[in-house]
C-alpha cells in the first residue's frame, strides 16, 4: 500500500545509482494493458491512484503522475494530499510526460527495461533522454504471482480455425514479410492462436507466455509448466524464464517481431529482427463464423442478465443500496448464467456525479448510495462468457431529470445512432466515422475525452486492436486499421458534466457487408448488443424520424431475443415496458 | 506529339542499356504539382494522356500507364488504340505501380532522379527495386524552357509579412530541429517566402528557383538571372545552376530538408540532411490578416464573373456555343477585373455526360455544343488575381432534369453543406471531418473518387498542403495536418454516372476560431466563395429546415456581397432572381 514514505525510499537510492528520476509505467513485460497484482503492486506502492492506466515519475524531490483525459477527475481526487502532482496528458498546454522529462532535464533515467516497450523507450532516447535498464522491485513487499493459475483448452464449438490452420496462416504472413520466424509476447495474441485460456490477470482470460513460432523449427511456448496440464502437439513447452537463452541460441534466425509490443530487453537479444505487426493482430480482430455466431448468443445471455439488473434496481431505489451493492448484484445475474465465468473489466455503477469520471470504479468501503437524489445510476459492464466478451453501458434514469440533462442525453443517443447506422466505403477507419458520434457533443462545445469506441476479443481482452474510433490517430494505440466485416467495435458516446452528471451509451457493433456497387465495397454495422435503452429520459423533439425509427426497431430486436430465455411471466411484462416503441 | 514509334524508340534504348523498364512521372525537379511544357513534354512525346497527373512505365516490349479515379475514365478514351494499358491507381485488386514493378520484375528501372523525390525513390528501392538515375529525354524534341518570365514582386499591401520577418521565423523553426540551414526547392514555398511571383509554370505564378536559408550563410537564391531585374536585400542571388555547387561546399552544414519533395539527385548530394516538413509548408497555409482581407475581396470580384457568366449562359443556350467557348468567355469575365492576372487552373467546361469526366478539360478542337439536350453544364474554374487565387464549382442547369438528377444534385448540397456547417475541436483534420460530406454519396452506395476538398494558395497554386479533405490518409499527399484558424480549404462533393451526367458544387472555407470551453478550443469554417448555388435542380423535401436556412442565409450573403460591385440593373436583378430564397 501506498504511503509518502515510500516515496522517498525511492529517493535515496535514485541519490545512490546517480539517476535523475525513475520511471514507473501501468505495465508487465508483454505490454498487457490490464496487469495482474504482482506488476501493478509496483505502482501501487509509490502512488495512491487506482485506476488502470497513467505513469508515475519520481524524481530526486518531487514526484508526477501522468494519466489521459479518462481519469483526471478520478486522479485529481486520490492524488489529494499524496504530495504526488497530477499531469493531465492530453490537455491543452500540458507537455507530454516525455517532453516534461526532457524539458526538466529529468535523465539519466531509470526504466525497468522488461516493463517497457521497445518503441517507448526508442522515442525517450530519440528525445535526448538517456535512460539505463534498472528495477527497484526490491523496495516492495510484493509476492511471487501464483503458480497455480490453470490454463484451459477452448472447446472446439468455440474456434472457426483450430491452432495448427493459424499457425499456417501465420507463417505464411511472417514469409511474406521476409522472415522466418514470429516472436509473439502479447498475451491474448497468443491465447487467440492456441485456442487456450488462462487466469493470470483480472479480466482477460490469458496466460504469462511467450510464443515463438517457425517454419524450420518448430512452435515453441514459454510458459511456467504449472500452469499447463496437456500437452500441445506441435508446440514445444519450455519453462517461461527460457525465452532469453532461447533467443539466444536462434539469433540468426529472421524474426518478425512488433516493437510497438515487445519489450525493450527481449528485443535487445534479437539480432535479425524484422518488424512489422504480429499477422496474429488483425486475425484475431476479424472474428470467424462459429465466434460471431457464439458472441450473439452469448450477448442475449448479458442482455438478460442486464435487464434483470434494471428490474432489480427500479424495485429497490427506496433501499439505500451503494453503487458497490448495485454492481455485485450485476454479477451475481450475469453469474446465473454457467457459460459466464469472469467479468471483462471492473463493473463502472455511478450514480450522480461519480458518472462524470469516466472510469469510476465503486470500492465496497466508499461507493455512494443509490437514490432518487441523483438523476443517473451509469452502469459500464460486461462478461467473459464461454461464447464471447461483451462490454455495454446504459445510463439508468433513477431520480428526476432535469432539461439540461434529458438534452444531453437524447445528444448521447443520437450519436449512438449516427455510428450504428453508418454505411462506410472499403478502407474507411475509426478516424473516418468517429465524427458521426462526436459531432453533436461538438457542436455545443462539448467533447468527451476518450474514443468514440475500441475493439472487443472474443473471450479475451475487452479492449484490442487494431480497430477503434477516434477522430484523430494516436499512433500508440494503433487502433486506426481499416474496420472490416468480421471485427466488433465498441460505440460509447457520452456527455460528461463535473460535479453535476455522466451520461454513456455503449453499444458492440459487428461490421458487415452492405453492398458493392461500381463504386467499391460498402461495410456496415450490426448491433450484437441486446439491452433495452432508457426512453424515459429522451427529448423525441430534437430526434429525426429516422433516429426514432431506429431505436423502435432496436427495441423490437432486443424483445425478439430476449424474450425466448425468459420463462418468468413478470419479467417477461417487464421486457414489454423497456422495448416499447416510442414516437412523437 | 504522342506517335506509337515513340515508345519503340524508347525500347531500343532500353535494350542497349540493360534496363528492364523506364519510368516517367509527371514531374519536374522541384515536384511541383503542374509542370512546365518542358518537363510535360517527355510523358506527352510517349503517352497520349493529356491530363496532369499519372506516371508511364515503358518496358521492353509493352506500355502502362497509372492514373487515380480522377482520370479513369478520360485515361480510358484517351489511350484507346494506343497500345497503352491503363493501370487503375487506388481501383480494388489493381496493384499500385510500385507493387506492379515489383511484381513483374521490371527492374533495373530507370528513372532521371532530378525528376523524382527522394521518399518515393526510397520506396522503389526498399521494395528491391533496383533503379538506375538515367535521362532519355535527348530522345525528345523540346526546347528549353523559356528564359524570359519575369518575377515580380507583390505590393506591400497583400502580405501580411515581408519577407525578412518571413525568414527569421523559418530560422527559428529549423534551429528547434537541430539545423542551422533550411534548403527550400518546392517553388510555392519560395514564392510564398520572398513575396515574389513568377511565370514559369501554366496557371501557378511560380518560378523555378531553390532558396537556401541559413543563420550563418545568408540567403540565397538560385534563379536563372535573365528572370530577375531588381535585387533583394539580404538574399544573394546565383545562377539556377549553382545549386550543385553551392551544396557541395556546404556539404558539412546541418540542413533541414524535405525529403518528400526534395528531388532525389539534389538529395544526394547533402551530407548533414536534417529531414522534416519545410518550416514554411504550415507558414504558408495559414494565411494572415491581409491575405483573409484580400482573398475575401477577390472572391467577390470572382462571384461577380460567375454571375455574368451564368446570365450569359442562361442567354445563348440556344446558339449551339461549345464548351470551349463558353469556358473562354468565362476567362473574359473574370479578366474584366484588372486585378485578375491568370487562370488558377485549366478551366472544367463539361456539359452533360462529359462532367462525369472528374477532369475533362474541353479543348477547343473537339468540346461538345452545350444545348437543352443535356441537363447540365458543371464549371469547375478559378482565378490567379492580386489578392489571391479562387476554385469554384457550379453545376448549372441548362436541361430537363431527370428525377435521378435532381437527387443527386440535392445529395451533393447537402454534402457541402455538412462540412460548411461543421463545428470541430482543435486538432482534427480533413480525415476526422471527411465523412460528414461523403455519408450521403455512401448511405446510397456511391463515392467520389477524390478528395473531399484541399488547401489553396494564396496568389500561388490552387492546390495547398497540408491541409486537405479525405476519408482516409494518403502518406504521399501530406494533407492530413489539423486544419486550424487561417487556413483556406475547398469542398466539393460530387456525383459522377458514367455516360450520364457529373455533378459537382464548391466552395472555399476559410477556418475560424468558433468558441472555446472548458473541453478545447472549437473550429468552424467561413464559406468565402460567393456564387450562387443553383437551386432549381434541388428536391427540397430531402432537405433539413437547417439545411435550408443554410442556403438562404447563404445566398444572402453573396447577394450582400455581389450586389455593390454591380452598376447594371438588368444583371442586378438577375443577381436577386438567383440568389432568391428557397423554401416548402
Amino acid at each position: 500500500m501506498f504511503k509518502k514514505g515510500n516515496i522517498n525510499l525511492l529517493q535515496n537510492e535514485l541519490k545512490k545509482s546517480g539517476l535523475k528520476a525513475y520511471l514507473i509505467l501501468t505495465s508487465d513485460p508483454h505490454d498487457n494493458e490490464y496487469i495482474s497484482e504482482f506488476y501493478l503492486k509496483e505502482r501501487e506502492f509509490f502512488c495512491p491512484f487506482t485506476g488502470s492506466a497513467g505513469s508515475l515519475l519520481i524524481t530526486e524531490n518531487k514526484a508526477y503522475f501522468s494519466t489521459d483525459g479518462r481519469y483526471w477527475i478520478q486522479a485529481e481526487n486520490e492524488l489529494n494530499d499524496s504530495g504526488i502532482d497530477l499531469l493531465r496528458d492530453g490537455d491543452i498546454n500540458v507537455p507530454s510526460l516525455q517532453q516534461f522529462i526532457k524539458e526538466n532535464h529529468f535523465y539519466p533515467l531509470g526504466v525497468n527495461y522488461s516493463n517497457i516497450t521497445k518503441t517507448r523507450l526508442d522515442k525517450l532516447n530519440k528525445l535526448g533522454i538517456v535512460t539505463k535498464d534498472v528495477d527497484f522491485s526490491y523496495l516492495i513487499n510484493r509476492k511471487e504471482p501464483s503458480r497455480a493459475n490453470k490454463v484451459f483448452k477452448l472447446s472446439d464449438d468455440l474456434s472457426t480455425l483450430n491452432y495448427k490452420e493459424k499457425i499456417d496462416l501465420i507463417l505464411n504472413e511472417v514469409f511474406k514479410k521476409g522472415a522466418s520466424a514470429n516472436l509473439i509476447t502479447t498475451l491474448d495474441d497468443i491465447a487467440y492462436i492456441l485456442n487456450l485460456r488462462g487466469n493470470d490477470i483480472p479480466f482477460n482470460p490469458v496466460f504469462y507466455s511467450y510464443l515463438y513460432l517457425s517454419k524450420n523449427n518448430g512452435s515453441h511456448l514459454f510458459i511456467d509448466k504449472n500452469k499447463i496440464d496437456f500437452n500441445i502437439d506441435g508446440v514445444e513447452i519450455h519453462p517461461y524464464e527460457d525465452i532469453f537463452e532461447f533467443l539466444l541460441k536462434h539469433e540468426d534466425i529472421k524474426t518478425l517481431v512488433d516493437p510497438s509490443r515487445v519489450n525493450a530487453r527481449i528485443y535487445s537479444i534479437l539480432k535479425e529482427p524484422v518488424e512489422a505487426k504480429n499477422p496474429s493482430y488483425l486475425m484475431k480482430a476479424i472474428k470467424g463464423e462459429k465466434e460471431i455466431e457464439n458472441t450473439k448468443k452469448i450477448q442475449a445471455l448479458d442482455g438478460l442478465a442486464l435487464v434483470k439488473f434494471q428490474k432489480y434496481l427500479d424495485e429497490n431505489l427506496d433501499k439505500n443500496l451503494t453503487e458497490f451493492d448495485y454492481s455485485s448484484k450485476l454479477e451475481e445475474f450475469r453469474k446465473e448464467s454457467k457459460l459466464c465465468f469472469d467479468l471483462s473489466f471492473e463493473t463502472i455503477a455511478a450514480v450522480g456525479k461519480n458518472a462524470a469520471m469516466m472510469h469510476y470504479e465503486p470500492a465496497q468501503e466508499k461507493s455512494s448510495i443509490v437514490s432518487k437524489n441523483d438523476i443517473e445510476l451509469l452502469v459500464d459492464s460486461g462478461g467473459q462468457y464461454f461464447g464471447g466478451t461483451t462490454d455495454t453501458t446504459r445510463t439508468f434514469l433513477i431520480g428526476k431529470p432535469t432539461k439540461e440533462y434529458i438534452h444531453d442525453y437524447t445528444l448521447t443517443l443520437k450519436a449512438l445512432i449516427a455510428v450504428s447506422r453508418a454505411i462506410f466505403l472499403e478502407k474507411s477507419d475509426g478516424h473516418t466515422l468517429d465524427i458521426l458520434a462526436r459531432q453533436y457533443m461538438w457542436n455545443e462545445g462539448m467533447d468527451y475525452k476518450c474514443g468514440t469506441g475500441h475493439g472487443v476479443g472474443y473471450i479475451l481482452n475487452v479492449h484490442e486492436g487494431p480497430n477503434g474510433l477516434r477522430y484523430r490517430a494516436v499512433p500508440e494505440r494503433d487502433d486506426q486499421a481499416p474496420i472490416v466485416p468480421g471485427m466488433i467495435t465498441t460505440i460509447e458516446p457520452g456527455v460528461y458534466k463535473n460535479e453535476k452528471y455522466g451520461i454513456r451509451i455503449e453499444n458492440n457493433l459487428l461490421c458487415t457487408k452492405a453492398f458493392s456497387t461500381s463504386d467499391g465495397y460498402f461495410f456496415k454495422f450490426e448491433t450484437i448488443t441486446y439491452v433495452p435503452i432508457e426512453t424515459r429520459s429522451l427529448d423525441l423533439s430534437i430526434m429525426t424520424e429516422e433516429e426514432i425509427k431506429w431505436l423502435n426497431d432496436y427495441h423490437e430486436m432486443v424483445y425478439k431475443k430476449l424474450s425466448p430465455l425468459i420463462k418468468d411471466d413478470e419479467l417477461l411484462e417487464y421486457l414489454k415496458k423497456l422495448t416499447k416503441a416510442v414516437g412523437r
